[in-house]
């Protein structure tokens, strides 16, 4: 099925912007046609298309159904993102289709990256959110230092060094993944060692992703998919 | 660690080759000097550097030591590759970062890519061993028509249909993945409904990898992934 996505929804009226609109126009779509739509809040709409435009579409809301939340869990991943755009780009593809909550960005001691383009990243979640059949966008949160993320303890955080780390698996128990998680990955240099004692004084438990050196992006993907698998 | 690949080791003597032999100039190293090497086939070997040239680099071993195995199980991933090359290529680094044994490339009826690129391939999967620090190098077989591929009754294969499925959480019910597996992912296209009849006929199980809609290269690495979570 085919779906577009909304960026608002009012009442009886919404609004394609101008890459759903270019989509729409592709599809050689008209005025008056019913198309379905996604607003990334959950909601699943048909909507008849009242005025295709370069810039933007008006809609009507025929019918709006709430599709019930998709995991018991909510997992909350922050990642300092790579040097490379591409991979923590692909990864956020791929965390979309795994299903995640909010990827939040860091700045941390090693970090290499200092810019993100967050536009960027919420096309590229709102195209994997479109193709996965997913009703709920993941909040994406603009880059942050590491000492100003809000954490609620009992959270996780994956690093390389030596250390007394739990598995997700062994973490659960047989229990699938309920409530809410908060995942930390550090960056290509990996967090530092004052940086891995602080954040297990803000009462963080350090998590072993198996014995591979995994790459940074590929360590994000890992828990979103680890968690889907468990659950 | 920096690690170097031997695609050839024979007793006291080993071969890197023209990639790996640049990398050592780059590195600036010289001859005399001691390197660590993996062949993929499991061996860590210590080597002296007895002629570096630009095409190929003599190595002399000192030692060699043959690391177990990774896992307690082997994974064995047919799938068909993507339209877009990238796709297969990043599944396949990330494959071998989460671990598998070897990746086999099948044509199917919906398959809209004839062709590919084995030496590409295995250049990503190298680089990937080494950058991950793993010791077996998957095997990458080529392209093969699915009606040729050789399955083990008990293969599983995911498809986007809908079925009878089972999750491979469900199908371990907390055991640990053990023993020989064999898992088919369909082209982009999906497998038709005349080879999912096909597939079942040979043994195989129909596979869910959970609600969403996974890209073809997506669903390959949560195969992979799952099993490392799960084990």
């Amino acid at each position: 099925m085919q779906l577009f996505f909304c960026h608002t929804v009012n009442g009886a009226s919404a609004l394609l912007n101008e890459e759903e609109s270019r989509h729409l126009k592709v599809l050689r779509k008209q005025n008056g046609e019913t198309i379905t739509c996604v607003d990334g809040k959950g909601q699943l709409l048909q909507c008849r298309i009242v005025k295709m435009g370069k810039d933007a579409t008006d809609l009507e809301v025929l019918s709006a159904e709430l599709m019930p939340s998709e995991r018991d869990y909510e997992l909350h991943l922050f990642i300092a993102p790579t040097k490379n755009n591409e991979r923590i780009e692909w990864m956020l593809e791929k965390a979309v289709e795994a299903g995640i909550d909010s990827l939040n960005l860091i700045e941390t001691e090693h970090s290499e990256k200092h810019r993100v383009n967050l536009q960027r990243l919420e096309r590229i979640a709102i195209s994997a959110l479109k193709q996965s059949g997913r009703f709920y966008l993941p909040a994406i949160n603009p880059l942050q230092k590491l000492s100003d993320v809000n954490l609620d303890s009992g959270f996780f955080f994956a690093h390389c060094a030596e250390d007394d780390k739990i598995t997700l698996k062994r973490f659960f128990n047989h229990d699938e993944p309920k409530g809410k998680f908060q995942i930390l990955v550090g960056p290509e240099g990996d967090f530092s060692a004052s940086e891995i004692q602080n954040l297990k004084e803000r009462g963080g438990r350090a998590l072993s992703l198996g014995n591979a050196r995994l790459r940074t992006e590929t360590a994000g993907l890992y828990i979103a998919m680890t968690f889907s698998a468990l659950s």
